[in-house]
């Protein structure tokens, strides 16, 4: 499948689960809605914090489209699957949104470590969770981002477990996703960045790490999620986790 | 002098010209403010064009600091002079914008070839309008901007005469200057991009072309100005022509 059979896909109501692993080389992104009043900062948010919000795609105001990421991409129906927030609490879980639709609503689509993950896998390095056909483990952290109006949160992490020189040779090729999270914010000691508990994840499926493995952390797309609960915003919509948007642009590394 | 000390001479009142050559080795910045209601249209504006309008800082809502480019920084008053617009028109031309902030007003800081022309000239490249004490050439051309919501119009350029030789070297140096236009856009024929009169700059000086010497374009931080005048918002401030943010920033390449 190409990225835009996905989105058709979804569009038609014929897939409302994960993307993961499908339209292999296409890139995948997180997406968050906010009000116009809430954008701005939300933007200025995500310029402080480009490792876990990198932008890769706007809407002006009002105009669900984002014609670099897909010529017909529309953010309403093109997802598998969306999560609607209110006041910062979780209301409801949907699988398309163009009745919420609002003149005001400004969508936000950042990278995904979807798009690296082929990447890894191209190389050789073994990804457990995807063996496994799990999520990926994610944590909260002790590392705050930086703060843009009621925007704020700790950094959000994914983790893989890898070997040493498995770990090394992620690093280099995860460097190059500059628009996908880029190189590992940590590598080893959890407790280092505030993970108190590493069996026990946050977000995700937890997953074994053998004594021969490091644990590499990446900055997460989750970090959004938290920033906008924190931040009570009257309304907001971001995709169901695992179901992002699958684009039109191809994976360059 | 350091980027803190030409603010802080701005912030006194000592300083309202141009700030080119000022605080070597300093990253300045290209100043936009608008009201919350433009705001988040124009970042939409900057990412589909990261060229000409690259985002190296953004406030929140009604907080004149940008404390990653320097920690006391105030755009109500650190930048030597600063341009009104009300309705798209240029109303005025000030030192201190401080009456004029507002609860609801966004700040942009967008990077500034003057922050590559240090390099060009320790590279030994020579600028023939810094040697002549005068601005840059800069033209409007036939190419249009992505637009986004209000914002449109066509992308304005910077235009430097080198030799072949020093076109080269300055398209691989300026390459690495992501956040401050990057490689040029052009070099050669001006017709190709829509300049009748390369001896009639839209903005700046006129700069003479050897027979020896190509014109080598860039992206130019004039680019927001055009589409903000273009967009017709209620109010903007932007800096004055040359007088530029002079941020902590210290230029590496």
């Amino acid at each position: 499948m190409t990225g835009r059979e996905v989105r058709l896909a979804a569009r038609a109501g014929a897939l409302t689960g994960p993307t993961a692993g499908l339209a292999p080389g296409f890139v995948q992104g997180n997406l968050v809605i906010l009000p116009g009043a809430s954008a701005a900062d939300f933007a200025t948010f995500c310029e402080r914090n480009p490792r876990p919000c990198p932008v890769i795609g706007m809407t002006q105001t009002g105009v669900p489209n984002v014609p670099a990421l897909g010529a017909d991409l529309d953010l309403r129906t093109d997802l598998p699957r969306y999560r609607v927030w209110r006041q910062g609490t979780l209301t409801d879980e949907i699988t398309d949104i163009s009745r919420l639709w609002r003149e005001d609503l400004v969508g936000f689509v950042l990278g995904c470590s979807f798009t690296f993950e082929h990447a890894l896998i191209a190389a050789g390095i073994p990804l457990k969770h995807l063996a496994a056909g799990r999520n990926v483990a994610m944590y909260r952290t002790n590392v705050a981002c930086e703060p843009a109006g009621p925007f704020a949160g700790p950094l959000v992490v994914s983790m893989r477990p890898l070997s040493a020189g498995h770990a090394q040779l992620a690093i280099e090729i995860t460097g190059r996703f500059t628009s996908a999270h880029g190189a590992p914010m940590h590598v080893g000691d959890p407790t280092a960045i505030g993970i108190s508990n590493i069996s026990s994840p946050d977000y995700g499926d937890a997953v074994e790490i053998a004594t021969s493995e490091l644990p590499v952390f990446w900055a997460c797309g989750v970090t959004p999620q938290a920033a906008l609960a924190n931040a009570r915003v009257p309304f907001a919509i971001t995709h169901a986790p695992g179901c992002m948007l699958v684009t039109d642009l191809t994976v360059a590394a």
